[in-house]
């Protein structure tokens, strides 16, 4: 049985575990005041030029959501983001629970925001009995597989800044982004673009964890105190910064994105191949099939996936992803048996 | 030097470790729906012989307390703890950030609550224009290093039900309070008497992790989606249900627990034979010495520690704690070495 | 100049004003807990013929509504409403605030709700991963002055038992809606068919003031320890059993009420007579009509009215509102002059 | 039966009355946009000699306190008060449930708060795992009836702006601490000395009603987006506006609060004379007798008044509260009936 399910099926990459065993032995100061953090940190500032970034490390992509929003926002204030955001639809109202709304743009189906789709909420805003829009939330890659040009970020970073908002761009998925064959995106980029970022470990390598860019130094007063009380400060948050110094030091954490984009893309190539088409087509790391519901049992006894949504009457949506633990052969033997299943 | 600062300072048990390396090229289920959480949980329902208990993995304490507490309170209803309880003092106002008061009671030095403290708190709040009284959290070994006997805690629970309070113990370090020589309490009077406890990993061998065990069938409905809110769900989930199996299986966790409050004995013993007095007694893996302030230089030389609170103009309790990484020849360097240097 | 900008431009009916006038002398213990309140609460019991309905009085609608879903759900849970609903779009994020995610259905211009869309929320819902749905919010009259039917009422009714959703009746407007040719609910019938309504005070001739009734007794617990953690106990809270009982015990809520109806809907039919459509038509005190850009400024000179939303590229719907206080003349005489002026 | 419960007991003082009446048939428009709020809020700019502040109308007293921290503190930041403040003991947790900690200091019996009681949390506030303190919650006069004097207001404010704290005054009973004998503190002081504080309505005349004074320009933003978020917009907002500027505009509001606290006065005055002591000895409107429990039954039977608390196994502290209603018949009537009741 193949595995497709998704990017965090596996513990780590090897490099990953090795250099925990290799410190277990150590003592180390507690909750990331650690010498693994704060090299890790330095790292990241200079990979995005950006030294006056603060660099905070989480466990997880839902907590740093809203740990960050929580931290960035006002009461008053809300988020916009596209209905098909993460924070939208997969977060258990995570965002919500901190007290603030929600704005959703109604986004094309690569997931995508623009100007076009943030202005009428602004304009909206300027009602006083509502909630004012102040953070725009966005996925690179996206929720759909799809990733934003330069230019499109560079629009979205103007229309931020002409319209008093902060720009927050989710990267649990930064590493595909970056992996894909149209990114023109750099780290100094979404450092020089966005009022902060993250570089998602859980989904290319990491045991866990996230590394939080707040590049705004407005944004940075407080960030330590909300993620104590926000239960996002690991006891033994050196393991955090040890996975990301690992994984970025040299270059490890783009090689393994770029290998499971690789997989990815050839699973596409392939399915298109046999006349499935894709819903929409991805530059990532997800794959969206739009599969005949009579091949669904077939699939079933093939791979690990999961159903993304229904198409029509006769049609499903399904997801295939692939992590830095799929093979080629994986992807040659699952398109070579379904060939013949078919 | 030596490392008496904490029990979190290394990283994980060699079996836990270990463990991780063995499964790291499998596939497994997202989010904790996996079979290794599946059979921790069964494993911990068989040891606490509480079937219809609900087991639940989370990250770490602060986390465990706050979403705990959020997912069985009402919004008019509070926590009485004692004023030195770890959610009052030590986590970010991360209880109050859900919304609920902290009623706190003045506790004796060795941090425990009872029937006493908590009665002329739930008189208060017959008052309809206060906060209700509802969930008493305790901490077992508390913040102080001592443990709750049996007696204390039939008390405590029978005091809880006749005031229709939730009896919640936070478990961060129930290992220590379990390897304690004074300790008569089991994981089934645990089930017995409480209405939710855990038990911690964090502080006992794991890399992270503790294990909420959610007796009261009431208060088990909604958990998963409430811990999806709060940031609580590992994407990699399995990885807590490996290594509280591990862990728990063939009773290394109490093993590694005894072996830490040993040391700590070891220690308490060896500087009250050296005159110093403890503040107060410790039975657990934590000691409290009361050094004159003079001495301080000597210790910031010798060990790595921490400086818990003043006592008088002249003298300064510190906390000692050791772990599952501590050996004997460090108790036994440590404490030659100051007598030598005294 | 006329005035149709809202019901709540005016203080107080004049009887409303003469009770308190009338009882000014009196010293009246507060909080609520007083005789008016006692007997406000039970004539409204009688009235809805619910003897177990739990009646609050709150302040404002606004206050209303999240003071009673944060009482009501429990934190994993969401609100199903219109993306019309008033507590989606006017309330300035009063209920994601109290830590609520709102799923919006995108109701038909009228603003109502039916089960066909509730129930997709419904489906998406059984993920675990996103929020609850637990409550269905609708207005009436709805936002957009439209009644409900009881066979309407009668369907959201079944759908939600059949589907383990509370239903909730905001009824800031429900004297207009009863006072509607097309209603045939009665309060008997809101209360067999919702958990919890109220009835609004503000909007129809009181100072402030709604009598929330609770009719559902799993939901009653704990409310008056919230009304006060979210300020809606009014200290002099017996001005507001006060003002409720002198509307309801002689029908003067009801009579004021389809008094403003009457008047809006003379409103309605003068302007349909002058060829100006409506958008939806109403059937309560405020209608809708669709209008030429170029008017605009002719009833800026005219009347203080309130502009809804655009229509198309050169039309505009504005809302009109009537009240107690607006007089046949003040209609007639308004249709005439902007008859004259077209 | 006398009647010293409260200076809530009755509707308003007969001049507010007859505003709301005089101006009943106006067409006014909503939520506090109108000319008499205007109005009010530049006479108490004059007052304040405070052009730059923003005044803003809400509706009571816990709305207000928890509205104002809210609206100034950031998620990670709490309020430090004496553990008598009427937010920490009567306003059903209604900081905490906008997610801030109240920092407890153990005041004096007058409830006051003193640098010297601050400062320790503050100190305890560096540590990075807690809440930080920053701001400082005081009453005037406090629950216990005592007023601050411009010495002890003035080390207040200085304390605060070397610790980067904010200064908020509760005046809910500003009336009668301004009328109070030893009072020395003015407007022109408060809006000198604090970052916000408000003028009490609903205890000195005013049907409902607090005018909230935020005196720093950095905590005015987006202020009447979360009044409306929590409820505390009133549609009919320019009856607020009415009152205040009503009770203001001739010094009406001063006047009615010296005859409140001269009756209580008399009354503390009377009672000392026949020998029961006083705990602590009140200066404004409200005074607390410690009596003999046996005398219980007499009070009950001679007045309306509460109980406070329990001084000794066999003494009670009593409150007696007087208003605008308050007349020297009744002190006089009281006082002697007592007399012969011993």
């Amino acid at each position: 049985m193949y595995n497709f399910r998704n990017d965090y099926s596996e513990a780590a990459h090897p490099a990953v575990l090795s250099a925990i065993a290799a410190h277990n032995g150590e003592h180390v100061i507690g909750y990331g005041a650690d010498d693994y953090c704060a090299s890790a940190a330095q790292l990241i500032k200079n990979l995005c030029r950006c030294p006056e970034a603060d660099v905070q490390f989480l466990i997880g992509g839902t907590q740093t959501n809203f740990t960050a929003i929580a931290a960035f926002l006002r009461p008053w204030e809300g988020v916009i983001c596209a209905h098909t955001g993460h924070v939208n639809g997969h977060e258990g109202g995570a965002v919500e629970a901190t007290g603030h709304k929600l704005l959703q743009a109604h986004a094309a189906p690569d997931g995508k925001l623009t100007p076009e789709l943030i202005l009428p909420l602004v304009e909206e805003g300027r009602n006083e009995h509502v909630v004012l829009p102040r953070l725009v939330y966005i996925s690179d890659a996206t929720e759909n597989g799809v990733v934003y040009t330069l230019a499109e970020l560079e629009a979205l970073s103007a229309c931020c800044r002409a319209n008093n908002l902060l720009l927050f761009l989710d990267g649990a998925r930064l590493g595909a982004a970056f992996g894909a064959a149209e990114n023109d995106v750099t780290l100094p980029d979404l450092a020089r673009l966005t009022d902060a970022f993250y570089i998602g470990g859980t989904k290319n390598g990491a045991l866990m964890g996230e590394a939080l860019v707040i590049v705004n130094p407005a944004l940075q007063e407080g960030f330590f105190r909300i993620k104590k009380q926000r239960g996002a400060v690991l006891a033994k948050g050196w393991l955090l910064g040890l996975q990301f110094q690992t994984l970025l030091e040299d270059g490890l954490y783009w090689t393994i994105a770029r290998h499971a984009v690789d997989m990815a893309q050839a699973l596409q190539s392939g399915l298109e191949a046999m006349g499935i088409p894709m819903a929409p087509r991805s530059a990532s790391n997800m794959v969206f099939p739009v599969v005949p519901d009579s091949l669904l049992p077939v699939l079933d006894a093939l791979c690990a996936y999961e159903v993304w949504t229904r198409q029509d009457e006769r049609h499903t949506v399904i997801r295939l992803v692939t992590s830095f633990a799929t093979q080629a052969a994986d992807v040659e033997g699952f398109l070579s048996d379904l060939k013949a299943a078919l």
